[in-house]
This record gives structure tokens, C-alpha cells and sequence, in this order.
């Protein structure tokens, strides 16, 4: 039996291959990307073959056998050794070695991008996969995109929007209409250029969004002002061949998303809609993620490629003085109705083009709420975005008799069946294979709200401890009262974790007015929020002034709709030239 | 204005561009595949100019100017005239031009193959798209294939399966690694070669189904028998790039399915849940579509490529004599776990390879249930399966005061308001500038269960009449009444739809035992069942000696799991050799 400094000396190799794995993979895409530096792979790769040897010999030490081989091709495999493999009943049976293993090896505070890929993998969210920039949705996160699906897709049926399917695959003619947006995408476009052995005539593009798939049939479908609005929506993958580093959830090559995508016959209403729609991705975040983000219109440099103006929905992490785009909804305003002709007749039997929106949120933002929430011993999930709200572990001890431990099962099953019937999702860990320990930590690292505990004394009492994920806090609830009490223990629990995230976001909101004070916030980790000229030459200068060592520059994240006061003559912080709004600048993934 | 004689020219003239444009299509794919002859495609080309000479001469005719530019290829939209333009209040406003559009124009029993194109496209269930083979899914289908998820969706989830989402891509290493398997997709998969101008190291393919994309990880999570059954599912697109005839719903380049993939440590417990997940398709094809079907173990040569056996639902369209796969559930044994090193632990510590399900049903349900049911008016659709089970359509004439149109608008209001809150889904066409007849029609077009007719002798009675769409048949309803009994009315058209399909089914449906009786019966379109050797070179031979002419010769639809007693003795209808079994025999899609 391995000791537990061993397996931790593995896990930490395994972490050190892992990501220079992912640096070797990088490098060798800058390579063929044509910007990357053919000796630098070589010194990686060597390096990487350094750390494999020992992890090598640290499994060797801790008598763990190297991963199975699988289908995974081997480069793959050692690059990506399986975290969790192992993590719900692996290999060794009844031994204390895989419960050794379940803790995050890296801090969140100090360790912040190993501590994330480690617990995507370990909480069973994602799985690396063998084409890079593509990752496995595994069940515990597809459930948390069905809530949010679920949540979105009500809403917009209800304001009157209709989903339907546009094809994955886009003609270069079609994709190359409007200018501005081919040109936004053409980088990162994937092309299919055979079938089977056949080579297609002319390639054929996997859609990166779809503007240009669907305005043809708008054109079509459109004729009179009672057509209007026309409002459909489209939940799809998309892919966009990115070659920055890939993130689990939070940049990848291929995602999940859906696609909005409205006409109307006025600004004013396609407007009113950009808005709606931002505002059910602000609840999207803040009400279901429990997510503080900032509601804002992107700078003209930061606007969506073919849009008349973006708004989004800004979120932030405090740990790594990084903001994150949360969502956006654009207004393209005439810009692609002119392209496809999309025009209609009004009631005075006159030609007008048609206003249109697109608007989309991604699996991103599962990676946003993981970020904002998670700690040192796994996810902590916001009650309504968890698959499971509630974990019912019975702890059995030495002293329990075969009775006992019967009506304990029984009393736990009963509590399961109360709680489901009061619409709470429930599992019970009834496992004999693994000690209440180990299991009580599986489920925090897997983020679980809350944990009903049932013991020998809660047994004798009638109770049951109810733990908080959130904040470790345990209350006792007769048997009687659990399932009438979970509810809005679930909804404070969402309430409090909203709060707490809001506080730490907020204290990294930094108003400021002059370079120096700008440079300050931003290089302590913090959003600058400040008054500029909103000229894109000025923050093309700010991204580059900003930039120190190896740190990126700052860009604007948004213009808040909730602006502060302007007093007169207020000068832009870094251009000196009069100010026009207040901007949220920082550094960004 | 046009009259109605030159408006059905011009749309005889559209279908036949339409028709040859697909032949020229399927022509050039053919000489790409390797397959055609360069001469057949060029006088296809040329009798392609000519009908499109035709159709703007009888546009010219009607007044109709052609259609606009929107953003599709030139060619594509003269091969592809869409017919749905402005059928939902299209360019000329008050006219009646539009109202002479509605009706089809090829009759369902003696023109089925236009009948069907025309109908996918008229009740604005698809369009046409410029990559050949794939189609855009309109909301009023989408719409369906959300019915079809949920009630899906639910069931496999109260099994205990989840779901997850797997990658698009695959690498060639992974796709090749079960050779039956790959040998069956190879010829149709898509390769992408190239991201941006960047070529890919190696070429990436498309999923066509995700077997060999999953299972990897499969032998990486399952470790102990404890984590056995594993039961995930994806709801997801696929591309199987075939060189067949396309056609909507039912064969297309790209389309979107679920697929269930599931591991277990004993064979009978796959057995169970491949049986379990067939009853499913059984129920979403006649319980939610009203589409019977037989359900039944494929023969060797039929089943899936890398599996033990495979299971499915056959269904029959008696106007073209032909059967259609309707879905598969499929025991894949241990060929992909030997392949990929899916092994568990036993309880008593021995390493067993698991058995594998897989199984999917897709979006050609749909067609099938267009197929079964439409007429020479449009869809008719079940009320299970139909976005809107109920229209509301006033019918004020020309006495109608202000007054009482008012009082006529809020009754319908009324109803719609307590129609919705009975969980009907309903919709009002309140729209002003079209004629009742006009709505009847367009609605008939949808296929929507129940039109509510409220006129102003109705407002007199204080009732509204209800015709149904399957039958014809009306019947008077008091408005208090009309909310309560519209449940068990739309469940009475559901059951008589499937009992009036289930007849013409039956009807087709041939016992024989000698090869004259099979030939008759195939030829006079129906199914054979007939006793036979169940041997892939008795199937071959069958297949090439039923081709007829151009018909294409006949194959095993499945060998039903109700099999009739079978004399000692029974000889193989085709082969003279002892038979094994009962199969059903037909020409198929």
C-alpha cells in the first residue's frame, strides 16, 4: 500500500506533465500556425520527456501502474494521464489508496490555472481529448448546461422567439458575404475539403456562427411588415479553430451554444430586444450562476465582426485579475440586411431593410461559475445551476448493529423519496465500498450544496445534519421538517453565495481617473473603471502601454450602462483628450 | 392580376426545375463519386435549361416576378425555387394571388416523391440549402423533434441514463481502430484538412456516429464491476456524407439524432436494455407519431457495422410499396471492448471485458410521420406530435358590425386563454388581411388537429365549431365546454390516426411461402413475410433476382420478434433450403 506523501508526489507529476503537455501542444500550433518556433517545441518536448520519466519513477514508488492504454493515441496518454480515473469506484477495490487521491493537489489562491484544469478533471466535468482545443462534456457538467438551457430556452418562447436547425456545413460564397465578419472569422474557420476519398469541388466550412448560414432564408422569407419579427434561435456546436491556449469551457474549438437571431422593422424595437435578451443573460449569470457580472456596450475595437454595437454581460476573477466576457447580444443593425437584401414592404407599400439582432451564450459560462465559486476542495455549485442539490451519506460506525444499520438505509431512503416529492434533486451515496470520509469528500469536490448527514446519534435524536458546501456551516432538522426546509435552505444558500461573490467582485472595482491610478488597479488585479475619450486609436494605446512583462495589456470590457457621473471637463485617463463615458477596462482571457 | 390557372403553371413549372435540378445534382455527384457518366449529366443539364426557359415564360405569364437574390449561389436557386416564399403574408399584401398558392400540386397517391418534396417545403417544415443533402429544419419541425426529445428524453433518463456531449471530431487513428466499423462509414465520412489557411497535420474527421469517439474513456472510467452500467447519451448532429438521393428528413448528409451508449458486465443485461430502448422507438413512432411499425432483429447482412445484433422498428409506406428503418438499438457484444480495452473488475477480482448497446433514433421520424399520415392538403399531424394542436380562426362576413367583431375577437381570446391553460397548445390567426378560406387552407397545409371555427351564428348559438384535420368531421361545442373536452378530443384523433394507419399498414402486409407469392407480393407493393434460410448469400441472391426494371430488388426489413408458427418442414421460400425463421421482406428506403 502506497503512503500518502507518494501518491501526492504522482498526483503533482501528473500535474507537471500535464501542462507542459498542453505548453508542447501550444508551441507545436504557433508552429504550424506559422508565429511559433520550431526550437522552442524541441526544448519543450524534451523537457516534457524529462517530467515523464519522473512521473515514471514517482508511480513506480507509489506501486501504481501506468493509465491503460485505451484508444487514446500514446503521445496523447502520457501528455494526459486521467485525473479521474478511478475517482467512483476504481480499481483497488476496497483499499484506502484512491481516497488518498481525491483532494486538489493545487491551491486556488497561488495555483490558480493548474487548480482549474485539475478540478474540470477531478470533478468529473470534462475529459481531455485527443484533437486538441476539444474537451468531453461529461454528465455532471452537461446537466448544468441543461439547467441553464432550460432556464433561457423558456424565457425566449415566452417573448415569442421559435427554435429550429440550420446546417453545420457553409458554402465559402455564402460565409464571404459580409465583409467585416468574414474577416472576424476567416482565421479560425475548419474547412472540409474530402468525403470518404471523393475531394468536394470546393471546400465546404464548419459554421464558426451563423449570420451568414441563415440571412439567405431571411431574404426569402421575408416580404411584407407582417413578417416581422422574425425571431429564431438555434442551440448548436460551433467551431472556431482558435490557436491561443485552450481552456477547458472557457475557450475551446469546438463549444455549445445557442444562437438568437431576430429581424425587425425599426431600431427601436430590434433595440429593445438587444436589451431583453442581455438581461436574461445577466439572470442567466447572476440568478441561476449566482455570477456577478457588469451589463455594458463593448467599444468599438471589442465589437462583435459585422455588428452595429455589442452589449454584454462582464463577469471577473479575482484571482487572476482576469475578466471574462460572459455573453453578448448584438445589434447588426443594416449592416447584413443590405448584404442579403432582407427587405420588406411597410404598410405604405415602401422598400425597407430589415434591423437585426444575433445574440449567444456558450458552455463558457459552466467555466465562469466554476472559477467564482470553487475552493480548495472541489466545485461549490450555486443550488440552481447543481445536478444534484442535495447528498444523503449514512455513517454507520463500529458500534452499528445489522439493525441499526437497516433503519438507517430505510430512514435515508425515506428522506430521498420526501425531498424529490418537494422537487429537490437528490442522491444518495449508498456505496459499502467507500468510508463516509471518503465519500463526504467526493461529493464537496464535486460541489454538491448540500450534505444530509445520518449517524448513530442522528438516529437516536431524529434528525438529520444538513452540511452547506458554501460555507461548511451544519444545522440539525427533525426527519419531519428536511423536506419542507430544503427548499429555501437551497434558495439562502444561492442567495449568500451570490452575495459573498458579489463582494469580492466588487472590491475589485476600482474607480480611477489618471494613468498611474489606472496602472495600479489593473496591476493589483483589479477592473479600472474610467473616463476616455472612446477612441479606438486610445485603446489600441492603453492595450500596448498597459502590457507589462509578460503580462497582457488591458482593453476595455465594456462602457457599463450604470455610468457615474461626468463632471464638466472631465479628461480621458490616458489620452488627456475630453472624456466621453466611463469604461470598465482589464486584463482578459 | 394573375389568374389561378396561370399561377399553377408557374408552379408545375417550379416543380419540375426543382425535380431535375435534384437529378442534375445526384448526376454530378455520381461522376465525382466515380460512379456516373459525364454525357448523362450534361443532357441533364440541358433539359435543366429548358425548364427553367419554361418557368420564367409561365412566371411572365402570371406576373410573378422570380425570386430574389438573397445570398445563395445562382445556380442553386434556380435549381431550387422556394415555393414557401411569402406564404405567411408574402409580398403582394391584400391580393388573393398568394391564396391560389396554397393548395399542392403533385397528388399524394400517384406523384408520392413530389408530393413529398413539395409538402416538406410548402408547410414551411424545411428548406432547401446550397450544400446538397442538407436542409434547414424550420421551427414548425424543430418544433416536432422537440416533442420527440421530450418524451424521449424523460423515459431514458427515469432509466438511469445521462446525458453528455462528446466531441464533433475524430482522429483517423480512433475511427480506424474497429475495423468492421470503419469499413462501414469510411466511403461517407467528412475530412477536415485545413483550419484557416493553416493545413492540419492530419486530416480530422466528422463524426458519422460516436463510437469510437466515447469509448476510449469508456476504458478509462470503468474500472470495477461498481461502476458498471454506464449508460450515457448525446443528443447531437452527425454527417454520413452519402452519394444516394437525398431527400428530407429521411436520407440527409447531416443530421440530428441521439445516440445511447452503454456498458454492462453481463450480456443479459445489455439484452434487457437493448429490448427496453427498441419498446421506446416502438412508443415514440406509434404512441407520439401515430406511425405503426414492426419491431424485429435485423439479419446479418442488414445490421449495423461492428455489432453483435441490431434491433429496430420498421415502418411502411404502402403509396410507394417501400419500408423504412425507423430506428436502431444495437447490441455491439464485446467487438468495440475488446478493440478499445473496456475491462472491469469482477467482484471476484477477475478482469472481464464489458458488453456494449448502442442505439439512436433521428430526425427521419419526422419524414416517416409526413409520409403516413399527410394528404392532398398538407400534413395532418398527430396531436401529440404537432407543434399547435389547435387553430382559432374567427369567421366575421360582410354583415359583422364593428360590435360584433369585437365581441367575436374576445370570445376567441377567451378560448384560446382557457384552451392554454387546459395545456393545449394553441394558436389564434387573428391576422386581418386574409380570408377565412385562406386560413382554412394554410392551417390544413400545417396539419394542425383542430381548427376552431367561430362565425357569427356560432356567437348567436354561444358555440364554436371544431373540425378535425385527419377526418373532416365537425361537431358543435358549447364555449364552456370547449376547454374540457379538447383533451380526450385530440387523444381520439391520435388513436384513430394510428388505428386508420395501422390499417393501411396490415393491409400491406403478405404472409407467403413460395417465391411467386413473394414476388407478387413486392411487386404489388407491400411487405413479404416469408419463412426462410436466414443466410447472407440467400438475402444477396433474393436482393438481385427481385430487381425489376428499375425497381431495386428487395431485402430483409427484419426478422420480426411475433413470429408465426413455423410447420417442421418449412422450406425457405427462396433457396429451397430449410427455413429458420419468419422474415419480412421489401423494397426499402
Amino acid at each position: 500500500m502506497a503512503d500518502e506523501g507518494a501518491l501526492k508526489a504522482v498526483a503533482e507529476a501528473e500535474a507537471a506533465v500535464n501542462s507542459q503537455g498542453e505548453i508542447v501542444r501550444t508551441l507545436k500550433e504557433a508552429v504550424k500556425a506559422g508565429s511559433g518556433d520550431k526550437a522552442a517545441v524541441d526544448a519543450a518536448v524534451e523537457q516534457l520527456k524529462a517530467l515523464k520519466v519522473t512521473l515514471a519513477e514517482k508511480q513506480q514508488a507509489a506501486g501504481i501502474e501506468p493509465a491503460p492504454t485505451g484508444g487514446r493515441p500514446a503521445k496523447e496518454k502520457a501528455a494526459k494521464p486521467d485525473k479521474d480515473k478511478g475517482s467512483e469506484g476504481g480499481a483497488g477495490g476496497k483499499t484506502t489508496k484512491k481516497e488518498t487521491k481525491l483532494g486538489l493537489s493545487h491551491p486556488k489562491a497561488t495555483e490558480f490555472t493548474d487548480w482549474y484544469t485539475e478540478l474540470c478533471v477531478s470533478s468529473e466535468l470534462i475529459s481531455y481529448y485527443d484533437v486538441s482545443g476539444c474537451y468531453v462534456l461529461r454528465p455532471w457538467a452537461y446537466a448544468m448546461w441543461e439547467v441553464a438551457q432550460t432556464f433561457f430556452d423558456a424565457k425566449i418562447k415566452a417573448m415569442g422567439v421559435q427554435n429550429a436547425y440550420f446546417p453545420l456545413f457553409i458554402t465559402e460564397d455564402v460565409l464571404s458575404k459580409e465583409k467585416d465578419h468574414v474577416e472576424g472569422f476567416a482565421p479560425e474557420v475548419a474547412w472540409v475539403t474530402r468525403a470518404g476519398d471523393t475531394p468536394l469541388e470546393k471546400p465546404i466550412a464548419i459554421r464558426p456562427t451563423s449570420e451568414t448560414v441563415m440571412y439567405p432564408y431571411y431574404a426569402q422569407w421575408i416580404r411584407s411588415h407582417r413578417d416581422l419579427p422574425l425571431r429564431l434561435n438555434q442551440w448548436t456546436n460551433v467551431v472556431r479553430w482558435e490557436f491561443k491556449y485552450p481552456t477547458p469551457f472557457i475557450r475551446s474549438r469546438e463549444f455549445l451554444w445557442q444562437e438568437g437571431h431576430t429581424a425587425f422593422a425599426t431600431k427601436e424595437e430590434a433595440d429593445a430586444e438587444v436589451a431583453a435578451i442581455l438581461e436574461l443573460y445577466r439572470r442567466v449569470y447572476e440568478e441561476v450562476m449566482a455570477v456577478p457580472v457588469t451589463p455594458g456596450k463593448k467599444s468599438t475595437a471589442e465589437q462583435f465582426a459585422g455588428a452595429l454595437y455589442t452589449t454584454t454581460v462582464e463577469a471577473f476573477i479575482p484571482e487572476t485579475g482576469k475578466a471574462i466576457q460572459g455573453a453578448t447580444s448584438h445589434c447588426l443593425g443594416q449592416n447584413f440586411s443590405k448584404m442579403f437584401n432582407i427587405e420588406f414592404e411597410t404598410e405604405e407599400r415602401t422598400k425597407q431593410l430589415v434591423w437585426q439582432n444575433s445574440w449567444g451564450f456558450t458552455t463558457r459560462t459552466i467555466g465562469v461559475m466554476i472559477m467564482t465559486h470553487g475552493d480548495d476542495k472541489g466545485l461549490v455549485l450555486p443550488p440552481r445551476a447543481a445536478p444534484k442539490q442535495v447528498v444523503i451519506i449514512t455513517i454507520p460506525n463500529s458500534k452499528t448493529t445489522p439493525e441499526g444499520l437497516a433503519a438507517m438505509t430505510e430512514k435515508a431512503a425515506e428522506l430521498h423519496a420526501a425531498l424529490e416529492a418537494a422537487g429537490v434533486r437528490v442522491v444518495s451515496d449508498t456505496r459499502e465500498n467507500y468510508t463516509p470520509g471518503w465519500k463526504y469528500n467526493h461529493w464537496e469536490l464535486k460541489g454538491v450544496p448540500v450534505r444530509l448527514e445520518l449517524g448513530p446519534k442522528d438516529m437516536e435524536k431524529g434528525v438529520a445534519v444538513l452540511a452547506r458546501r458554501d460555507t461548511g456551516t451544519k444545522e440539525e432538522a427533525a426527519w419531519g421538517d428536511v423536506a419542507g426546509r430544503m427548499p429555501s435552505l437551497l434558495e439562502t444558500i444561492q442567495a449568500d453565495m451570490y452575495t459573498a461573490a458579489r463582494a469580492k467582485y466588487d472590491a475589485c472595482w476600482k474607480q480611477v481617473t489618471t494613468w498611474d491610478e489606472f496602472m495600479e488597479a489593473i496591476n493589483g488585479r483589479n477592473m479600472a473603471l474610467a473616463p476616455w475619450a472612446d477612441e479606438v486609436e486610445v485603446e489600441n494605446d492603453v492595450k500596448k502601454r498597459s502590457a507589462v512583462g509578460e503580462l497582457q495589456g488591458a482593453k476595455t470590457l465594456c462602457i457599463p450602462f450604470k455610468q457615474p457621473e461626468m463632471p464638466p471637463g472631465t479628461l480621458c485617463f490616458a489620452s488627456g483628450k475630453p472624456a466621453k463615458n466611463w469604461a470598465l477596462w482589464g486584463r482578459s482571457y
